[in-house]
């Protein structure tokens, strides 16, 4: 390989399945001294939200749950579980509607089905909340674990999205720590020396979105997985991942307005 | 290393300025060898889909556009030069509405701000259009890298999207050959064996996503990916990127649903 090639190298951490109460740290040490693994300046760490959910107890036993009017409701014209679309209305910020299996919300600043909450990888009957503050949960892993290996790195708590019409999961970061999550490209030129148009890129997202090559939801128990010499910008902060505006938004902002110019044509 | 672990590389391939009219294998193969990197088993190929369009022919000369009334009132509409708005109109197979800078289509099945038309990458007064056909592209190189590397090889074309309400462009897969680009893990288990529910994984797009780490738009010159290691199952064909339909869409689905109650309540 020649010297100044750039590369990445992405691991995928396998550790004991996450309970309730876990020290996530504890848990990462153990798993990278099994897997040989000593992490270095500027190595990026993914991690599962419901493994995260999980540790910070998180999880929700559904019987305990007794659902409201409102949830009742919702929950049949969504096909959600009433006790999970109680759980929902709790959690998110705004609910914009549904379809069948999914409500739409905005939770914790982002866009989440059903507010983030995962049936799958929880105990028969359970539910696992996402962390109560991914972006400090992020923060604390990243210092204990700096500490731990006297280097600078950067922690992601990603989760899973489908993205507008089409199929199948990518990778969504919902808290950072140690790195810029979204690179701002103004100033930069194209290759012939043009400012360029697409100014900014999701750079947590993507990270989120590499490691889920490796993570698998499917019983693999990979909750983790360290992404090394990815050209990020290290900060020691905790940047709030930025969001944009609905009006601003390509998706909705064309959606909002479209509908709103049939409904006032009378075309519905 | 442990030999259990799972683990990624990914190489960036600098490669010289593309030009109209190149041949993107010939270019690889000077490019790989300069880098000293030889493809094996299982490697995939990430290719901008602004670079494959540009050695396709599919530049094109604002000046020589005339814009309609249509072109010419969208345009203005949305902030768009109308000679690129004529272009978009063109090339697209359905128009939704705009924001500024970006009207949302559907082109060549996929979901396109302005018909997936790049401004960015082409000399000054020209825009690329994308490859004229993502998938049959990517198969064509395909087999081409795999005659000269005696291996089985994967390739996608892939592009630059933003995510609702997320600020920052992430990958989408185009067009791929050689392996499975959504994997359907419905029959899997999660880590305590109940039956998972998000069931699909987006293989290619997460692929992209990743490759766009080591990509970069703003004149760095690497329009590939190499991508090595990634649990992707490879078939001799190029599927069709699977799609599904607005109103099982969360996002379109619920927004138009939202919409039409509101309007139906007499809210607006």
């Amino acid at each position: 390989m020649s010297p100044e090639i750039t590369s990445v190298q992405m691991f995928g951490i396998k550790t004991p399945i996450i309970k309730s109460g876990d020290d996530i740290v504890q848990i990462l040490e153990a798993s990278l001294q099994e897997a040989c693994l000593v992490p270095v300046d500027g190595d990026i760490f993914v991690l599962a939200e419901s493994a995260i959910g999980t540790a910070e107890n998180r999880i929700v036993n559904l019987a305990s749950i007794t659902p409201g009017k409102k949830a009742l409701f919702l929950g049949e014209k969504y096909g959600i579980d009433p006790r999970e679309m109680e759980l929902v209305l709790q959690e998110c910020d705004e609910l914009f509607g549904g379809v069948p299996g999914a409500a739409l919300t905005i939770t914790k600043g982002i866009l989440s089905p059903n507010a983030g909450i995962d049936a799958s990888n929880a105990p028969d009957g359970h539910v696992v909340l996402l962390p109560r503050d991914p972006r400090k949960s992020s923060e604390n892993i990243r210092k204990r674990l700096e500490k731990r290996y006297s280097c600078r790195l950067g922690v992601i708590i990603g989760d899973s999205r489908t993205q507008p019409l089409r199929l199948g999961c990518t990778g969504i970061a919902l808290g950072v720590s140690g790195f810029i999550p979204v690179e701002d490209a103004r100033g930069s030129f194209d290759i012939y020396g043009k400012p360029l148009r697409l100014t900014y890129k999701a750079a947590a997202d993507n990270l989120v979105s590499a490691a889920e090559i490796l993570m698998g939801e499917a019983g693999e128990r990979v909750p983790c997985v360290l992404i090394r010499g990815a050209p990020v910008k290290m900060v020691d902060e905790s940047p709030e991942m930025p969001t944009i505006s609905m009006e601003g938004c390509m998706y909705f902002g064309n959606i909002i307005k479209c509908r709103k110019e049939d409904s006032e044509k009378g075309d519905q």
